[in-house]
């Protein structure tokens, strides 16, 4: 009985998607993982994710481990997509590394994958003992081999948040420093959406959007005419994505 | 060590909400549970759904447990979210069925939600050895404890479906007879969405979606001038749901 119950059960963890726009790219939080073994020496990278507490559930969880492997506080994580292939730990590698590291005999595990998007200046502890945090281009994906199905779950973020952006554009401007230009919008418009928008069509549809403001101030130190600022108001936007996303 | 793993990992099992419309009201399917112990006699309503097993991913657990409990076969389930408050197996008679049932020693449970929108004439066995099923009006949920957390579950489930027609209007027309009524179509969209449409404005609307098309019928049977019938081209339908949903 015991030991039919110890393979039945999977393991159940949580694996953060966090975005970030640096004002040209679109960026992920990845973390280095890194196995001294007698079999095998390798470093490579995945999300940052881990295994929930017995006694927590799925969002405490996500955001307790985004905040032991990045340092990352008060983050909107939402939950957007569990993956549970069997064959999702069947690299033994992977296997190696989770053993090794957790203490535990794995089988199976189920993880529940969260998204955020958050500025990229947020503070984040990218070096400490035990971990590695960087910020990647989301478009070297495509050449980068992440562990377990995390290049998957990354994509399913991403269609997850394209989605989104079709019900709520605001939740755009989570990735936007407080002061941006309508260039610096558009651009990140037209590389998460993947189009390339028509620049006055942009600006009309956008100024649609209650609680985008333009400024009476100007871009800075720039060495042509400097474009105006905008902001959004943070409240209602807040609001809006607790309640809908 | 072998203790500690198995207090550590949880069950994951999935759980089903179908909804049907009969012309009238939105329908959820719900199962009957009975337990006839010596505690305690009792007899409930809950989701269709049970545990994982330890080689199936979460679609073919979900595709397979609805099939096992009501016959359905075929049907497009999409994953919503999952559920994994600790306190949500905490309820003594909820534990003491699964132990029964199951014949595992249970803790806790994370589940993962799936959702399905069906033609309410499909067929279904509503009466088993083992299991009876039923529709129920949603409406009426908020007079029934369903069993675990799974008036939240059918709750987040709306909620979704709400979510997807703002984006794709046609997800609907899978509740809707092959030949339907513009009335039939607007009474659906105004019960899921809490509604009440304009005649006149949302035929405008509907008739913009490509694939709704008048036929050259009326409805048959009917004491007054006799309304038009109109159908949803599948093929076209089925592509858009499942790549985008």
């Amino acid at each position: 009985m015991k030991n039919e119950i110890i393979t039945y059960n999977p393991h159940v963890s949580v694996d953060c998607v966090v975005f970030g726009f640096d004002g040209e790219e679109l960026k992920i939080l990845l973390i280095e993982r890194t196995l001294n073994d007698d079999a095998e020496n390798f470093s490579d990278k995945k999300l940052p994710g881990s295994i929930i507490y017995e006694d927590e559930d799925l969002d405490s969880a996500a955001t307790r481990i985004l905040n032991e492997l990045t340092g990352l506080k008060n983050i909107f994580l939402h939950q957007f997509k569990s993956f549970g292939d069997p064959k999702r730990t069947s690299n033994l590698r992977d296997k190696n590394w989770l053993e090794k590291t957790t203490k535990l005999k794995i089988g199976r595990i189920v993880t529940v994958g969260y998204v955020a998007l958050i500025k990229i200046d947020r503070k984040i502890i990218f070096e400490s003992e035990n971990t590695t945090a960087h910020w990647y281009d989301v478009k070297s994906l495509a050449n980068i081999q992440l562990a377990f199905d995390h290049n998957q779950i990354a994509g399913e973020a991403l269609r997850y948040i394209r989605r989104s952006v079709m019900l709520e554009p605001f939740i755009l401007f989570d990735l936007l420093p407080k002061k941006f230009t309508m260039t610096q919008l558009r651009n990140l418009y037209d590389i998460v959406l993947e189009t390339k928008s028509d620049v006055r069509n942009f600006q009309k549809k956008m100024l649609q959007i209650e609680g985008l403001e333009p400024l009476e101030e100007v871009q800075k130190d720039v060495p042509y005419r400097a474009p105006r600022l905008y902001s959004f108001k943070k409240a209602r936007r807040r609001e809006g994505t607790k309640a809908r996303m």
